[in-house]
């Protein structure tokens, strides 16, 4: 069961993303306005319920994809997070003991199909394939056993990097991580309703069709449960909370020479079961 | 001008706070329920103009005071931002050309008078005294000659921090910057309406009382100015949005040996101007 926000003509709904369409589910259920209301109100498996059965009423091609979750308090990113597969970060160095965590606003994201945006002030626009955890359950000190049931499902996420700007300071990527649509996420929430979903699925991206990563998330060096019981140790996760899980090896900067995306370039993220989040590079008017 | 969110009985209110109490003006504007959406709207001359010459009905002791603004949809807050007064970072080193950026989420911080809290995961728990900027209308691309036309006031800031988990991570402060509750905000936003208000005033904080950080923001390594020009390069700032501005040396973790906070132990930081944010240590539940 998918889940998708879109506006088509500017209002807004959720629905269900089926074959042939959308079933706009949020007309239904006016005391929720977006994905994030329905989950804090614990009404997720009551949408899902009502959306069984029913058919599509809008047309991919007219609607304009947004966040799965358009108005996410926190977005928590993870740095790298899967081995070197070809030595090309070259240092050797041991598994670190905690992972690198880093905030993106969600107007550094757009939807699917949206164009992502190369900023002026760089030419050292970059991709990163991830999936993206979002909570449909608050909680704190969470264990790991435990932290799965807090997770109402998955998307794809583009952590689109401005490689020079994460380095304007010694420590922290902030800046170079926020550019406004400099990412994307989508195209939609695939509900978790078994660990195997998440727990060994190949994850890809390719740039005008050549695959530039690809790994599986069984060799992430820390898992989901491990995240969210981590993350959940100094902030209480809520409804819509996105934890970003990190990305494989074969980033752009780390080809020789650095490969930076290119206005016209078509950047797909895709994963099994997830669906492929695809998004092309235009330049900042 | 200062205005003030705050809570009695759990209803929220914001208002003007004047010599012996707080004049309530969110009755007044049912259609902006917060300091937020009041800046959104560019309402905020109107609520000033409607709350002088009223007279406080609230007293401060039958109020809770909120962040400023409860609901700032990005805090950005700056690295050290003041040189080294006695050679305590010891490194010699230049001054950096950007500055160090990081985000923390609103539920890491709470209102003036309300306690703060020592994890149960750590005892290096430190303070940071520092002046927050509050934007009151939105920019991109903002110049250094405009930037203070985007300010709608300053309030002060202990960026409350987990010095042990600062360091879990390579890069990436945000673990040790977000523990629930380690930080606050406030007491007031002070509206700015001269550039004299933040030029060059007193920074303090003092713990049970006692001198522990003091400089001047005139000292400060990217003034505010400057941050703003440089983070709208990125993201577009907008009403709500906090920038906060750094602290001068003398955090307890610069001692030697380090001199952490413990239960009981009372935070005061001040400015020229700002007032008194004030915060008592309490140990996690």
């Amino acid at each position: 069961m998918r889940l998708a926000s879109y506006t088509i003509g500017g209002e807004q709904f959720y629905g269900a993303a089926v074959e042939g369409g959308l079933v706009p589910l949020s007309p239904l259920f006016p005391e929720w306005p977006t994905l994030r209301s329905v989950m804090a109100a614990g009404g997720l498996s009551k949408v899902l319920d009502v959306a069984a059965g029913r058919m599509p009423e809008h047309s991919v091609s007219d609607i304009v994809f947004g966040l799965p979750v358009p108005d996410s308090q926190k977005i928590i990113c993870v740095g790298i997070n899967y081995p070197a597969r070809n030595d090309e970060y070259g240092d050797n160095s041991e598994a670190p003991s905690y992972p690198s965590l880093f905030v993106r606003f969600p107007g550094s994201f757009v939807g699917h199909g949206e164009d992502i945006v190369r900023p002026r002030v760089s030419d050292k626009f970059d991709y990163e394939g991830e999936i993206a955890l979002v909570i449909g359950t608050s909680g704190r000190h969470i264990s790991e056993s435990d932290a799965l049931s807090h997770v109402a499902g998955m998307t794809l996420c583009n952590d689109g990097t401005i490689r020079d700007w994460v380095r304007h300071a010694k420590f922290n990527v902030t800046q170079g991580k926020n550019f406004e649509r400099s990412g994307s996420m989508g195209p939609w929430l695939s509900i978790l309703q078994s660990p195997e979903q998440i727990r060994d699925i190949r994850l890809m991206t390719l740039v005008n069709g050549e695959i530039r990563q690809s790994d599986r998330t069984g060799r992430m060096t820390f898992p989901p449960e491990r995240l969210i019981s981590y993350i959940s140790t100094f902030t209480e996760l809520q409804p819509g909370d996105v934890i970003v899980t990190g990305t494989p090896t074969g980033a752009g900067a780390r080809a020789d020479p650095p490969i930076y995306l290119l206005p016209g370039d078509m950047v797909e993220v895709e994963a099994d079961g997830l669906g492929v989040l695809r998004n092309r590079v235009v330049d900042e008017g």
